[in-house]
């Protein structure tokens, strides 16, 4: 019999790395069905026909979609394990508004700066991708409140919003000799980061570094040669 | 002494507009105070130094902001009134995938028709909208399960989320001889959209649509100035 939980997913997604960590915090059973983003299988067009994209939850037979909704739907349908969510409705409120700071407005430079062709272009999108940094080592010391997460004593809702983005961002930091995260001017995310990569629900989720270095790298190429 | 929760908004933003009905729901009580979004006060610019956009509410002193953001506190906040979230966490992702997708993929339509110069382009993103309302009619007949509202028998997050850009629906209905709701095509939105204009949370809180009109105007020449 199949199981009640499959992910439609693929190992190198940020997105479906997000749901896989809250299903590990909840200790939920499932079953990975591997999709290939390049070439979209029946299962999932039905799925998900309104965007087409990974991840996309099965439990028992109704698919949710969209990575940030299906953490919040995990963390309501299973009572199981920690709340992933605050408890306090102004904690909550904070951590979606950092939650949708980080996928609209910040994460999005990453994807501008492997466009870039010219080092004065380069430089600005590196400017204000560490001023969000900064806003985002502000927000770490309002939410965690001297603990160990963005959620307190456990990996929370914020916690899996960025963290799923570290391994990308270490591929850049292979690419391009820069360096995100400094004990200096961000000590609160800095640590954050080596705990959440040795935490037990997220280390095996996080996609080896070279992998992704070889990810971007072709997708670097692609948007060259079609930009050119 | 000042009320305890203030409305930093302008009564025109559909986003302002989606709090005020998430306070009517509730039967609270606020101060609104009216920003100009083209000259920011620093009230503003203090409650929200990130985004520095309406709304903000503020509550107890604290400032909540991004409008889908603040609907979910307002529901969690408060006990009295119906709840604006469906109960069943299914439900919930449901509604809050086509707040997703209402935000990110279908109003977005709308800024770009303003913009638009040919005929052609014109009815290529007229299609869309139209696709998107089929979607949404979709949408409605299965989070509705033939009540009044996406919320069922109250006005819910996706009655909230849709229903602020209906005034901006109608004013684009008058400026260019379109019709976006029909009964043959969306009888579900249609009945809906009048449903929701009578509802004594929401009738006060809609902008007139001859005054989004001249507003709709003014953008209009000032884009194609600015792109000319």
């Amino acid at each position: 019999m199949a199981s009640c939980v499959q992910l439609l997913g693929a190992s190198r997604s940020p997105f479906v790395n997000r749901v896989q960590m809250a299903l590990n915090l909840k200790s939920i059973e499932y079953e990975f069905i591997e999709e290939n983003p390049h070439d979209k299988s029946e299962r999932l067009l039905k799925a998900n026909p309104v965007l087409k994209k990974i991840p996309v939850l099965i439990h028992d037979g109704k698919p949710i979609c969209e990575s940030l909704v299906i953490v919040q739907y995990i963390d309501e349908a299973w009572n199981n394990g920690p709340s992933i969510l605050p408890s306090n409705p102004h904690d909550c409120a904070l951590a979606r508004f950092w939650a949708a700071y980080i996928d609209d407005k910040w994460f999005p430079l990453y994807k501008e700066l492997r466009g870039v062709s010219t080092e004065e272009a380069r430089k600005e999108i590196l400017d204000k991708i560490f001023e969000g940094l900064m806003l985002l080592e502000e927000a770490f010391v309002k939410c965690s409140k001297g603990k160990p997460f963005f959620g307190g004593d456990n990996v929370g809702y914020l916690d899996i919003a960025l963290g799923c983005y570290m391994p990308w961002m270490k591929a850049v930091e292979v690419l391009m000799d820069v360096k995100w995260l400094d004990e200096i001017k961000n000590p609160g995310l800095a640590e954050w980061a080596e705990r959440l990569y040795s935490h037990n629900a997220i280390k095996d989720v996080m996609p080896e570094t070279q992998k992704l270095v070889e990810i971007y790298k072709m997708y670097q190429a692609k948007e060259i040669s079609t930009s050119g």
